[in-house]
């Protein structure tokens, strides 16, 4: 400690070189964002209650209080999912969390924790590492969830894989299954659909269009809100099938008909595409809507009845799109106002597909 | 289907190219990978007999049968944590689950499930992806462990994160802690120490010696056993600290002494290294076995009667080498056989370091 002190530059102000991750090691980092998650604890939430040992130790402990637990995983890949020009570090942090949100609200669950794994390069800058953290945490706070634990490896370019984990929202495991849909349900959707895949669209080719809609465009891609509240109470009302809108909504419901053996017909003119990407990309809004993906809004399926109470209790946006039908198994007939057949290209979006 | 069939050649032959992950997709692999994980379930196991839901929906589900959760993850990431030239998928598929397992064992706990992250170039063989997940399921089923789930995703490089649950392996929810050192403790290890540094070291110069050192060098590195029921035992027995040594037996019981505000004292003479490993890098050995890491050997500290009892029931060597002291706290002293301090250069391994 110095005793005559005259100038220590702020890092963040460009005279000091930027400190690295390589120049704190491993451990530096895990103490620093170790610090910075506690220091964000909401002490009186159900997850701090039911945590026995969080970041620290070997294994992260907790004694939940409903007793099925649930558990996701999914990745951000730098180059792939994101470029570090386009996104900022503390959408990427949200973005980590929201697509396992996501995943969690897609099963009517309540999320608890997360396990963060960060695959870092040795060059990235601590104070990103901060921000990126500040998103997560934003989000985490926002919907009751603790960062408990992770892993920090070096890695030649930036990679996020997160696992949270929850609960059922009920004593009875009463969960959202892509299983469940019967001949004769309606399908339903929360939300709008296709900013998202209008958000990157944009940014993808430079477009520019009115400042609100670039802003809403660019939140739908890189901080969607996970649907979590919408999937508790849908299954509370009795809701017994249901998923996230990632893969793109036709993508998505043919998942749904593949494993409840059943089939959809949608109407196309039924589905909630997005203002902004209306005003914004036009005759391929609908397309976007339909096959974009990652909306992160439910699509599920239930009795006439049962909709429409969700669509009394839900305060976003619950749009009926659909129905499950006992022929074309396994497929989705798309179809006009008039009833009549429409074809679609390209249904939904495939990491590894060159096809 | 051709009804004159004449000749497919094997894909495994040569003749035709091999299938690549991006020929087949996303989809094609999660059900193909799906399909090879559901074939290897033991039905009858606890992990098994508790599990609601799967591979195939939003999340996985589970109704555990004690209240204690337990959650680690960690990832191997190519060229940093290991080379294609030189790990075999069967073995890195094993060594993925193994050191997550590791941790598990660190906390005393029963491994239950595992979700896969897999990060793969479009261009990786589908057949070594199935290799991997032989490897994968091969230590799964060994320690009852089901795959549950996880997300496949487009990457510039082979990278791994795993997931793995289980829970305590008592109804009280008693665990091994890294923060309940107390002074008066003695320090144990189980087995021998140093042959996976050892094994690295091997492959990195390309050193030859005697096949069958050569093998449990090998072996120690890329297909460890983690200590799963030895953890087990040592709670039962009374234990209440320990962790597993990954950075290096120094490192390791340093972050015990850090976070029990206790010092060590550790008999290097004492420390068993590994036989196959002296015979190989002779005076390098003991400095391997103090500091090389990813022993996935369990370290920890009790009472001496409690240390004697695990002895006992253990059917693995446990050696004692040190004990925790009062002063010193947050430190580990080196000493010989005559009390004399010994200096270490390098005290285990951190994963961005330059210094």
């Amino acid at each position: 400690m110095p005793v005559f002190f005259v100038y220590t530059p702020n890092p963040h102000d460009g005279i000091m070189p930027a400190m690295k991750v390589s120049q704190i090691g491993e451990f530096g980092l895990i103490n620093k964002l170790a610090q910075q998650s506690n220091a964000a604890i909401n002490k009186n939430s159900p997850a701090n209650r039911q945590l026995v040992k969080g970041i620290g130790d070997d294994a992260a402990v907790w004694r939940p209080g409903i007793p099925y637990q649930l558990a996701t995983i999914d990745s951000l890949v730098e180059n792939v999912h994101f470029t570090l020009d386009s996104i900022t570090w503390e959408e990427l942090g949200w973005k980590s969390i929201a697509v396992n949100l996501s995943d969690i609200a897609a099963m009517g669950g309540i999320p608890l924790y997360a396990l963060i794994c960060l695959g870092l390069p040795g060059n990235t800058e601590v104070k990103n590492i901060t921000r990126l953290y500040e998103g997560m945490l934003q989000i985490a706070r926002k919907f009751g969830v603790m960062l408990v634990g992770g892993d920090t490896v070096s890695s030649p370019f930036v990679f996020i894989s997160v696992t949270v984990f929850g609960s059922s929202s009920n004593k009875e495991g009463k969960v959202l299954l892509r299983s469940e849909a019967k001949p004769g349900d309606k399908v339903a959707v929360t939300g709008e659909l296709g900013a998202s895949a209008g958000g990157l669209k944009m940014l993808l080719e430079n477009r520019k269009f009115d400042p609100g809609i670039m802003k809403t465009l660019r939140q739908a891609h890189f901080t969607p809100n996970p649907r979590v509240q919408e999937g508790q109470l849908i299954v509370k009302k009795g809701v017994k099938c249901g998923m996230d809108i990632s893969d793109g909504l036709v993508g998505d419901l043919t998942h749904i008909c593949e494993m409840s053996q059943v089939g959809a017909r949608l109407n196309v003119e039924k589905v909630p595409v997005s203002p902004a990407l209306r005003d914004s990309f036009n005759v391929k809004a609908l397309e976007l809507a339909l096959t974009g993906g990652e909306d992160y809004e439910l699509l599920f399926t239930a009795p006439g009845k049962i909709i429409a109470a969700a669509q009394k209790a839900l305060k976003c946006p619950v749009t009926q799109i659909g129905e499950i039908t006992s022929v074309n198994s396994g497929k989705v007939i798309l179809v006009d106002k008039n009833g009549k057949r429409l074809n679609l290209k390209k249904a939904g979006w495939d990491h590894f597909s060159t096809k």
